[in-house]
């Protein structure tokens, strides 16, 4: 019996409000490897999937006695709501955050959001209409395609190579864009350390980026949860520094401090930051106090730098694990990138191995990824996985990639002795 | 010069983005009184205008010590990410809060939200496409209605009097959105101590209600903030506990335990919570673990229903001192609302005063308040105003309105002599 064919009183019993949903809700529906994710939580999956900083690594004790000290001696205010811009002696912290970047801002023109995933979702709702065209890298962030999707953005992705995105597939993109009658709102890129990419775009790309982009009248959304988790000297200088006007600079402290207090924020030109105010008051009132004054605090007590430096070494030694693991155990037909910072491998796969297709047996196998599918609009990408260094210790990390070499030498020999997985790109 | 007249380059000084924001954000413009409750908070002003709970009456030190303890010993959990629905443990205590309401609800039936505002964006994000109609007390929480309007929602007013939302008000609404082609997609209601009238939706008209919305087949959205900090008796019974398919119920932290948390929560039907899961998870990621896990140990450890027992005191306290300032000082042609709970009267003001023009003059004067204008979708309700007690000591309410009294009766003097305020309605 097909779902037409059942009676209405059955139908409804499965979701009484279908015929009610805004249009942009009509496609809310879960992802079809969610369940698998849920799985890969176990202790015996090495889940090279997550995203997650090891926060485990933070000086909890002290952290723990800080915020004591902060609510009983300033509860009233931590306790209290605040303003929609949000508190302003974190945002003259973060300015000095962002001066490693050597970008010069006044902490009137940050706002404070929760997590960089409400600034993508904020500014998606301010200058997306149905059908307005975002450039973002080929492949993108998950969580900013989310948001886009979630405003029937359409995206148009841009290639990248391994000095980042290339400026003559933007400039290709922007007039294929407008050749097809429509206007891009902005560019959405990670520069550095890409999620999912892992490759970071080069100091001679980033004024032709901008230059491109200044020429077109495109803003230019950059997105750097990573940049100062970079393992080979000082951080980058970001492109905000050297377009006030132009760029939208995106920074969070989920990788450098804490991802569960959810305290991101952008940097706007004063329009755009006004609509973003207003944006974020009528979507959650205000951002937690509580939240940003321990943030705050924790800038203004403890050694944050110094706790950086740390995060560095530990990532740098997880990266290591894993590139080293990778050159010895994955079979031929395999690539990847060599991240110098941030979190993540992106792997090529052999041809006619497909990552989506592939993942319930990894997890069999106990490891996990994110095939690559997920990071692209149109859901290409399955000749892709992102592997995550960030949580698991080195030798679980060699471990996971033993186990999952082993899960794409089976592939392989399913493909060479049946032909390519069905849904392979 | 007019701004046509002006050159361009001297034009795109002012907001070079102004032709590429989407519809939606079009009319986002700071609302005229921002700038005056920027000013409402200085000390020498009794502010009356807020909505702020008296946090300074929570134990903040053992607030604190505990915090403290939950991140030395947790903090690898706190302070990590955590699932878009929520925290389990929490969601778990939320159902104990929420019995309290006699609701009996599973921890799978809720969300987790960035306080309720979050709650209602993510409802009207999920039903509402422009034009889609939004019925709503007259008047409605301004937060509600900053929610509806940044979706483009058409917001339909129906009358209350003492006894709340009036039944055959709702069936008349309910007829004439029909009758225009349009179909409504929510009731949104504030049942308990309403935010800004201050009246309750009597027992024997709950049902009539709920009955009235599924004929019509009306998906209800009771918010709750206040339900607990009733001055008589035992709380009332929630309207979700009498329809847990047809009701979305929205309850928060804010008021009982901190507003600088912003935990909230929304529970649904299973469609429509599958749905905000997946609406919260593109908005903000998850919400704060540090956050939630604050207030799971929050209930789980200290005395919080004792808590909410000293909240109720204290504003009960607060609210008597209003209302007999207000019987002793406001002069003839002033009328009230006597609420039973909650943090608010509902002032209206004599013939041809209006709230909005009379608000720089009350702050002159320093008494600060919200004209009723801000809780009616299409800008009336000028001849009301908000007074909020929660937040001032008893002495400091009294002062207030006495102050309040003497600039309504200038008003009045004003009124006499040169005709009715511009704009009143």
């Amino acid at each position: 019996m097909t779902s037409d064919e059942q009676p209405a009183s059955q139908r409804q019993r499965i979701d009484p409000y279908v015929g009610q949903y805004a249009e942009r809700a009509v496609g809310m529906v879960a992802s079809e490897i969610r369940a698998l994710f849920a799985v890969a939580a176990r202790p015996e999956i090495v889940s090279l999937a997550g995203g997650s900083p090891y926060v485990s690594a933070l000086p909890l004790d002290s952290v723990g006695q800080m915020i004591g000290k902060l609510i009983a001696g300033h509860g009233a205010t931590a306790l209290q709501y605040c303003t929609a811009q949000g508190d302003a002696g974190l945002r003259e912290r973060i300015c000095d955050v962002m001066a490693l970047e050597e970008i010069r801002a006044h902490p009137d023109e940050i706002v404070v959001t929760v997590g960089s995933q409400q600034a993508l979702d904020l500014l998606t709702r301010i200058f997306i209409d149905p059908g307005d065209v975002i450039l973002a890298e080929a492949p993108s962030y998950v969580g900013a395609l989310g948001a886009f999707a979630s405003y029937q953005a359409r995206v148009v992705h841009v290639a990248m190579d391994d000095d980042g995105l290339i400026p003559e597939a933007l400039t290709e993109a922007i007039a294929r864009t407008t050749a097809a009658g429509r206007r891009a709102k902005f560019l959405y890129t990670v520069p550095n350390f890409h999620n999912p990419a892992g490759v970071t775009l080069a100091a001679a790309r980033r004024p032709r980026i901008l230059d491109i982009c200044q020429r077109a009248g495109l803003l230019v959304v950059e997105d750097n949860p990573y940049g100062l988790l970079g393992f080979d000297g000082d951080p980058m200088r970001a492109m905000r520094a050297d377009d006030g006007d132009g760029v939208v600079y995106l920074g969070t402290f989920s990788k450098t401090f804490a991802a569960g207090v959810r305290v991101g924020w952008a940097v706007a030109p004063a329009a755009i930051r006004d609509k973003l105010i207003l944006a974020a008051e009528s979507a959650v009132l205000c951002h937690s106090s509580f939240a940003q004054l321990t943030v705050r605090e924790y800038l203004n007590t403890q050694p944050w730098l110094e706790q950086v430096k740390d995060f560095r070494e530990l990532y740098r030694e997880r990266r290591d694990a894993t590139l080293s693991a990778l050159d010895t155990m994955m079979p031929p037909g395999c690539h990847w990138t060599r991240p110098a910072g941030g979190f993540y491998v992106w792997l090529g796969l052999p041809d006619g191995v497909h990552a989506k297709a592939m993942l319930p047996r990894a997890i069999s196998s106990r490891v996990a990824y994110v095939p690559g599918t997920g990071f692209y609009a149109d859901g290409s990408g399955g000749q892709y996985a992102r592997l995550c260094y960030s949580l698991p210790g080195p030798d679980r990390i060699r471990e996971g990639i033993r186990r999952l070499a082993s899960v794409i030498e089976t592939e392989i020999e399913l493909r060479d002795d049946f032909g390519p997985a069905p849904g392979n790109r």
